[in-house]
């Protein structure tokens, strides 16, 4: 298995290089080195015997239904996929999405002439990071029947005219009755798995998230001229909310929530801020807990600003509940991780991921290999060799637990 | 005197439409506009017999020196130098250093035939507010001689030549040996008189100050998979340290200090910051006071980034002493207030003035008028008339309690 693993390893890594943006890893919906990535694994895939196609909304699709060594075959019944994303941040990793999509082929390589009775099938989704439309998901929402008309008529559906593809096809991606169960592998892109020394987790929930900008205009004014009692700095009241943000998160256990973008005007040395936009992003695993932390939240900046005489605003730009990943699947997957010999953590996955849009709609589990350093989203980004082993060992295993499962 | 503030006023107005931005005052050093002001100003000086010229640091100056009604007329041995600056920050107002320069001209016209023994020069500087080339005080330093040669051999001394002058004669730009004073009027860019009720403000002392760049680099990463306890969050930790210059300036008696510039990177909303560079400016009259603050709030930088796993770098951008005006003329002033039946207000000035420059190598006085609103840097910039006429007849009593003082 090893050596499989440092293949899958290597794929991803020649597959980074295939980008928008020479020197570094940029791959959005539809570009160009998105066809360079589906002509390599469809190569990959044909070679396994797997039937290739992409569909409407740019997804690549391996299907594994013949078994050409076995004598008594029949076309399996039940479906499982194995998912993830091939498109990419700017400057981007080598592992984050894609490397579920080649654990997928390599698993289908692992079986080799061995022959479950579940049909297989490996999708590479065109879009999840939401980098080029600001609009995320938009390849396994095409599954689940949620691209909208209205983001297809846009420059959506331009882009995926220009692949070569026709949108008036996207309603044939839907997912076939058959498919009883999805599995997604994904790097953690946190530290907590390789700070308990893990190889894999296993996902029990995607925390629901609520996105927000919350903006204070006070008055610009004179830094050297306006005595302290009798300005309307936006900075400092921004500040003192922003320090409310992290003392609210560290006191909620399962609570993240963070400001990770400040833009200020005028943004002069010399000058009191007029006006700050700050940006909120917080997530826990229950959506009510999310809430009440939100509204408190909303309470601090309304009293700092009162009490500064700031005007606040608050916009919000996302509120996605919580996502439970299926009991029974994951159940399966926990046994597979036992079975493996690995130890069990089971995690909740703070980032939104592919496996949140179709849980909703079919069975999902989703298992996270140990990110070192809890780096993502980076060219640092990497997974270890032994950890991509285990997690097609445990991959293997789950298939044969959900073709004994009789889901 | 009404009536000349009145004309004062239209006169600063008029000359904010010389502009280089079309619909909003903008005048660099020795831009085009500025020959426009120059010209306007040339032609009422020269009406009011006054010798004008352009030194070859591109500043306006106007010389009175003959008093043609005065039977006994002698050459005055003692020259009062009225001065302030013709250029403007970026989508200025109207009144900011211009009006210095009209009220000299003004108290010409008001002296009409009478003749105190004064040789009586007004200015207009060329440079002040540092937009052009980074560099302020341009004008006022050719007086005193601290125009560099390295300065004058960049892009300044191209500026001068364009501009139809000679860089080589700026050394005869310097203030002569019979200048016994130097008086500025100058809106008060803040909000202190207007607070008081007081139409003007006698200037002690220009406040020291230092501005600095703060950077925090902490870690940038994933805002939804990094628990709270294991992030290294630069914008964190800058808002904690912003709460600390606040919450001493406020404390501190006379010290002003301003975080007004933030830059974060990623600066995106589900990413932690990685990287933000603060500015600090601050400002007190006591250098040992603004020294002292200025290490407190660098040891608690240091602390706030030790405790978070942050590194901190600090790089001072200026270090700038207070400059105390001259007391005996300021006594004059205070005098000058008092004899025309004002109330009296010793101010610091938080901001700094060509009076900086010039303090240091001839006696010095400011004389603040009321910002309504304390706006200032912002067409909404204002005077009020009867201020401007309060400005007029302190500045004619000074005139005379100087000529009476034997300074």
């Amino acid at each position: 298995m090893k050596t499989l693993a440092e293949r899958v390893i290597a794929c991803c890594r020649e597959l980074a290089t295939f980008t928008e943006e020479p020197g570094s890893t940029t791959r959005t919906f539809l570009s160009l080195p998105m066809q360079d990535v589906h002509h390599a694994l469809r190569v990959w895939m044909e070679r396994l015997g797997m039937r290739v196609s992409v569909d409407a909304a740019g997804n690549l699709r391996g299907i594994r239904r013949l078994c050409a060594s076995r004598k008594n075959y029949r076309q399996a019944s039940r479906r499982l996929l194995i998912a993830s994303h091939l498109d990419t941040v700017p400057n981007a990793g080598a592992f984050d999405g894609i490397l579920g999509v080649v654990l997928g082929i390599a698993l289908v390589e692992a079986l080799a002439d061995q022959c479950p009775d579940l049909m297989l099938e490996v999708i590479g989704f065109s879009e999840e990071e939401g980098v080029k439309f600001g609009v995320p998901f938009i390849g396994s929402r095409a599954l689940v029947g949620t691209l909208d008309h209205a983001l297809i008529n846009s420059g959506v559906g331009h882009a995926i005219r220009a692949f070569g593809l026709d949108p008036a096809d996207i309603p044939k991606a839907r997912l076939t009755p058959d498919t009883i169960g999805y599995l997604e592998f994904h790097i953690e892109q946190g530290p907590v798995l390789e700070s308990l020394g893990f190889p894999l987790g296993i996902v029990d929930a995607i925390a629901g998230q609520s996105r927000l900008m919350f903006t204070f205009t006070g008055a610009a004014n004179h830094a050297g001229t306006t005595p302290m009692n009798l300005r309307r700095d936006a900075i400092a009241a921004a500040a003192e909310w922003i320090g409310c943000v992290e003392a609210l998160a560290g006191n909620t256990p399962g609570l993240v929530a963070t400001t990770g973008s400040i833009s200020v005007e005028p943004n002069a040395t010399n000058v009191i801020a007029g006006l700050v936009r700050a940006t909120l992003d917080i997530r826990h695993p229950l959506d009510e807990t999310r809430e009440a932390a939100l509204n408190q939240l909303t309470t601090s900046a309304e009293q700092i600003c009162q009490r500064r005489g700031i005007t606040l605003a608050r916009e919000q730009r996302l509120n996605q509940a919580a996502v439970s990943m299926n009991p029974h699947l994951t159940g399966l997957l926990t046994q597979a991780v036992t079975d493996a010999g690995f130890p069990i953590h089971r995690i909740i996955s703070g980032a939104g991921h592919d496996a949140m849009i179709i849980a909703p709609h079919v069975p999902a589990a989703m298992l996270f290999l140990r990110s070192p350093g809890g780096v993502s989203h980076h060219p640092d980004e990497s997974v270890i060799t032994e950890d991509v082993a285990a997690a097609l060992e445990v991959g293997l295993k789950f298939i044969y637990l959900l073709e004994a499962a009789h889901v």
